[in-house]
Order: structure tokens, then C-alpha cells, then sequence
């Protein structure tokens, strides 16, 4: 080993950028702060408390009064795959819709969790509608869960959720919704609209840094994950464990990411001081305006009419534009990220996301402005 | 949902504590600073910088030129996991040494991959000796990996790693090292031991919080994972995804953990400020001193003479010292963590952490004076 290997390099100091892409989205200050403040230790009483408000305040957000509700020590990703290999038993029937990136993850981390997926597919941009569920559902009535992308990260399309969700409270199958983009951005009611395991991720509409996946299991998975016959094939993820941690046990398990949930636990704070209708309102009302705005630019919404996510909207530019030097030179030159799009749609489309902290009449007044400049340029 | 609930609860700021426990250890404001800074997006080519200068920066205290070097996104027990899941596929034969908890979590989570588990039993605060393993290997050649933990921080054993890395090295069987507590505060040579995969955790010997996960793979654990046949049971941990996001491609897997990236990244310069030969010496003298005094108070040593851990001490008290009443008052009155024994020692002992930075010789007059107060008092 060379000594001059051994040096460190400088200290680093991010550049500003207004995030306006598909997540991260801009934090607030005092999250930030809160991530900064100095630790104790993952079993001090006094973190005990502080997991407990953190638990409170999601299941205000989620809407539910379910005790098993956490936040999953991963990112949305974990959180999801938390959902998926609790629930499945390897051979289980599992439907899966997919209609963009993130129902393909679902089907495929159910794959590996040893479940035979029946996949609804959808083209990008359109949702599953309900009679699609109900078919399958009538075709596989062992299957153990529908899951379902609440927000489609790929696509902006918006999955309606409440008469799937009263379709399956009549069956034995279970709901269970990918909301990793949705949560806190658009009206999500887990015990209202029967949902049994709700996921989210913190890097959306809650604005905290990624790092951390809010979840909750209604009384119905609570009943499967009782019932299971073999081990949970992931012991990070196993259910059974962590909840022992987040209930009045506070049994060790695996060491929780103390600052990631000081931060959290501030982003909640603030969630909860503006009120969840009026997040789901200032969300809708923005993303409309921008939505109306990029009509004017010859931009397509990728996503069928009438089931747009505010907070995130998929568009292909028209054919003319290089998409991908216009959103390098809108990073480099004017500070603002926006996504490429994934799959079918890159290298035509872009994704940007108005979410949480970002989702301000300003923010999209400075990015068309600088996109206006660009094009012009 | 009545509206009292919807009220946030007040602002945390965590009471000041010394973190003397079995982790997290106390942490530098430098690093507390850099999670605080704003954020990047995650494929922001400046951060992209940031993450290869972390890989960059592992592999020097790693002492390893692998390629495949990175932080998995969570906490040691997901990197342990991590190692487990892409190196088994089900049927696969295992060998463990089980002297503690981390042991036995290991062979837990080797099961739930598939693998059959031949565990090489010690006594709690014993290491297991090279000659169990070369037997084992002997009676199972087919064995997959050889899975030891460095830093038992369940008894505070320091296991030998260099004669069984020189073993086997000469075999087919490959080396995995749980070295969560032990990197950075004890010496660990990757490559000149050939310890063919190395897992750690952010918040012992490295003083950051917890969160991260850093792992490294040898060429001869590459091997294994090309010539997988099934795939691995994780989505999340798949390191043939997530090489692709730490690789030059930089391609979409999750989100990366972006603040706690960059807490690791000056908890990381620190380290190489401080010079990693230079860490070690540092704990090796203060876990000493404060062995010794320990010997003054009538307190038993957990683990067996010579293989004792400098960074983390378990000891029993005498029999007419309640430890628990003891470390509660240790924590209200004096605000200083310590841990609790675990499994067979619950109840008789504690486990204290001199790490990172919490190990100097003022923190260990600190504690000493502390606990003599209350013993007296």
C-alpha cells in the first residue's frame, strides 16, 4: 500500500441544488439539524421515546391505527422487500401489477422470496383498474396478496386503491401497496380504504434524506405473518424481530440508525404542523400548474388522463429537444436536478418531482424559466 | 382520527452522553456536521465523486486493493447478511464458528439462505483455533465459506483470522470475516491474511453513526458470486445490482443513503488523519489501561487471556453488585453508556466499548471514577 494512497481527500462540500427530480427532494433545515445533533445510544430511554413518537407520527400520516407500524432500518426498496418476505411462503400465489419500473421490482423481489406471481400488466402510464384485480383474484383466489404501486415512480401514473382495496377485504387476499412516492403527497387512507401493509420510503413527500422505509401491517397481515410455517428467508427484514424493537420490549435486534430516525422524527414534526390535507392540497395544486405548463412546451404526459400524480410527473419532450444535454446543462448551470426516464421512456422522457419541500408555485416558475432559457439558448 | 393525536410532539435534543458502550460509539462533530450539510441527488456526478472517494478511502482501512469494495445500505447486521445471501445458494454447505451471539446470528442467517450449517462450537469468550477449522474443512471440502467473527462484542474475544486465512487459502473453501466491532480498532489485513469477503459496520472502531454497512470481496468470492446459478434471495442486498451503482456505470439500484454517505466520508478522513496504525495503537493502549484497573475492582474478564478485544471489554462484577441498578444510575447520574451483557451473561455482565473516539484515557478515568462513586456511594 502506497503512503500517498493513505492521504484523505479534501472534506467535501455539496454543491447547491434544488432537487426537483424523482427523489431525493429538498430538506428542511431543521432535518438537517436534527441529524446533526449529537447521538445516544439505540437503546437509551431516551431514544425509546423519541422511536415511539416516530411510530405515532407515521401512523398519523398513514392514516391508521395499526400497532405494527415502523420504519424499516433501508430505503423504500428494503421496505418494500420487508413486505413481500414476510408475507410470502415459498410457493405462495402472489399478483403483482405492472404497469412501470417498480411493479417489475415487486414481481421480481417476490420471485426470489419463492412466490408463483401472477402479474396484471398494464402499458406505462396506464393504472390496474379494479375489474383487472378482480379477475385475477376470482382466477387465484389462494393468492396470498395483490400488490399494487400506489405512486409510479416511472411514470406518474396514480393507482386508485379504495374499491381494490373493498374488493380484496371480502377475500382472503391481502393489499399490499408500494406508496414509496405517494406517502404524504397524495390522499393515502390504510385503514379507511382496507390497505393491510402500506410502504413508503423518506426520501418523497415526507423530505427526508433517503436511508429510512415507513411501513405498517394491518390486523389481516398481522394474521399471516402469525400463521407462517417457515423461517423469514432475510433476518435483517424478519418482522417478528424488529417489531420487538419497536414495541415496549425494545429488544435488541440489529443497532437502529439513530440519526437517520433523529431526522426522520423532525421531518415528521414538520408534516404534521402543516397538516396532511393541506400537504395533499399544496402537492395537488402545484403539480397542477406545472402539469398545465408544460402543455404550453409541446411536452406529452406520459400518464393517462385523469390518473396523474401531482408530485410527480413523467413527460417525453418533443422529438427535437436532446433531452439529455438540456438536463445536464439545467444541473450544471442552474443548480437543478430533474430525472432521465427509466426504461421505455429514457433517453425521450424526464421525470421531476414537486415533493415535499420542493412542491412550491417558486420551484416551478425557476425551473421552467431555466428550461425556457436552455431552449432558447 | 381525533385531531389530538395529529399534533406533533416537541422538538428531540438527545441528552449529552458518553457513549461507553457496545455501539454506538461517540461520534465527531466533524461528522455530525457532514450529515447535516444539504443534498445531492444520488446520481449527482459530484457525489457520484463523493462515493468512490468512500470506496477509495475503505479499501485503504480495509487494507485491500479489491475492486468490489463498498458500503451496503444498513447496518452491520444487513452487511453481514450481505455476505451470507450472495455467497450461499440453497444446499450449499457452510461452516461457522459460533463462540457468541454475532456467531450464532450468522449461522441464523446462513440457515434462512438454504445453507446446511456445520457450526464449530467454543465456550462464550473463547476463539475458535485454527486446528477446529482445518478439521472441519478436512471432514467438509465442499464447504462453501468458513464464517468467523473478529470482534465478538457479545464477550469482548478477539479471534485470530491470519493461520486460517493461510488455510485456506490453500483450499476451495473461502474466508468471510465478521469484523463489525473490530475494523479499525484492531489490525485487519484484507488481502496479505486472504480473507476472501470483510464486513463491517460504521458505528464501533470508525465512530460514525449507524446506518452503513462497509464490505469488501476478494477475487476468489468474486469468483463465487459469477458462478452463481440461482439467484440471490435478496433483492435489496444483490451485490451483482448494487456493484453497478458503486462501479463506473453508476446505474439505478435504490436510493443511496445520501447524508449518512457523507457522515462515513469525513468519519472515513478522520480515520486517515489519524492514521490507521496509529487507531490501533491507540486502542490497543487504552482498552489495556482499562483492562487493568478493571482487575483492581474485582471485575472478571469475559474472554479468555490473549484473545481479548482492546475496544470492547466484557466482564462480570462480583456477585453482590447489581449491574443493572448500577448502569441505570450510570446513565441518569453521570450520563454515561454502558451495555449490558447478552445471552448467558445477562444479568452478571457488562460490555464497555472504547471505540473511536471514545477511546481515550480521560473517558476511561471518567467511568472508572464514576463507577467507584456509586459503588461507594
Amino acid at each position: 500500500m502506497s503512503p500517498v494512497t493513505d492521504l484523505p481527500p479534501p472534506e467535501r462540500q455539496p454543491p447547491d441544488r434544488l432537487l426537483l427530480g424523482p427523489g431525493p427532494s429538498p430538506v428542511h433545515p431543521r432535518v438537517l439539524a436534527a441529524q446533526a445533533r449529537g447521538l445516544t445510544g439505540h437503546l437509551d430511554p431516551w431514544f425509546a421515546e423519541a422511536v415511539d413518537e416516530v411510530a405515532a407520527m407515521l401512523r398519523v400520516v398513514l392514516r391508521t391505527a395499526n400497532p405494527l407500524t415502523f420504519a424499516v432500518s433501508g430505503t423504500g426498496s428494503a421496505g418494500v422487500e420487508t413486505a413481500v418476505v414476510n408475507l410470502v411462503e415459498p410457493g405462495d400465489t402472489v399478483i403483482v401489477g405492472v404497469n412501470g419500473v417498480f411493479g417489475g421490482r415487486l414481481a421480481d423481489m417476490a420471485r426470489r422470496a419463492g412466490a408463483q406471481v401472477v402479474t396484471l400488466e398494464q402499458p406505462w402510464g396506464r393504472v390496474i383498474p379494479p375489474e383487472q384485480v378482480e379477475q385475477a383474484v376470482r382466477e387465484h383466489p389462494e393468492a396470498r396478496f395483490v400488490a399494487l404501486v400506489h405512486a409510479e415512480t416511472s411514470t406518474g401514473a396514480h393507482q386508485p386503491l379504495r374499491d381494490v382495496g373493498e374488493l380484496l377485504a371480502a377475500t382472503d387476499t391481502l393489499l399490499v401497496v408500494d406508496s414509496v412516492t405517494g406517502l404524504a403527497g397524495v390522499p393515502l387512507e390504510t385503514d379507511a380504504w382496507h390497505l393491510d401493509v402500506v410502504v413508503s420510503g423518506t426520501q418523497k413527500c415526507l423530505s427526508v434524506p433517503p436511508g429510512l422505509a415507513p411501513i405498517t401491517f394491518g390486523p389481516r397481515a398481522e394474521a399471516v405473518l402469525a400463521a407462517r410455517t417457515t423461517p423469514v428467508a432475510s433476518w435483517y427484514l424478519d418482522v417478528s424481530a424488529v417489531r420487538r424493537y419497536w414495541g415496549a420490549e425494545r429488544a435488541y435486534h440489529h443497532t437502529a440508525p439513530i440519526s437517520a430516525l433523529l431526522g426522520l422524527h423532525e421531518g415528521l414534526r414538520l408534516v404534521l404542523e402543516e397538516g396532511l390535507e393541506s400537504r395533499w392540497a399544496r402537492h395537488a395544486e402545484v403539480g397542477r400548474l406545472f402539469q398545465e405548463h408544460l402543455g404550453d412546451r409541446d411536452a406529452v404526459l406520459l400518464a393517462e388522463d385523469g390518473h396523474r400524480l401531482p408530485q410527480l410527473t413523467a413527460f417525453a419532450w418533443p422529438e427535437h429537444v436532446d433531452e439529455g444535454a438540456l438536463r445536464r446543462r439545467l444541473l450544471t448551470e442552474h443548480g437543478i436536478e430533474v430525472g432521465g426516464g427509466l426504461g421505455a421512456f429514457a433517453g425521450q422522457a424526464w421525470r421531476v418531482g414537486l415533493m415535499g419541500e420542493g412542491a412550491t408555485h417558486a420551484n416551478v416558475d425557476r425551473l421552467l424559466d431555466a428550461v425556457d432559457e436552455l431552449l432558447e439558448g
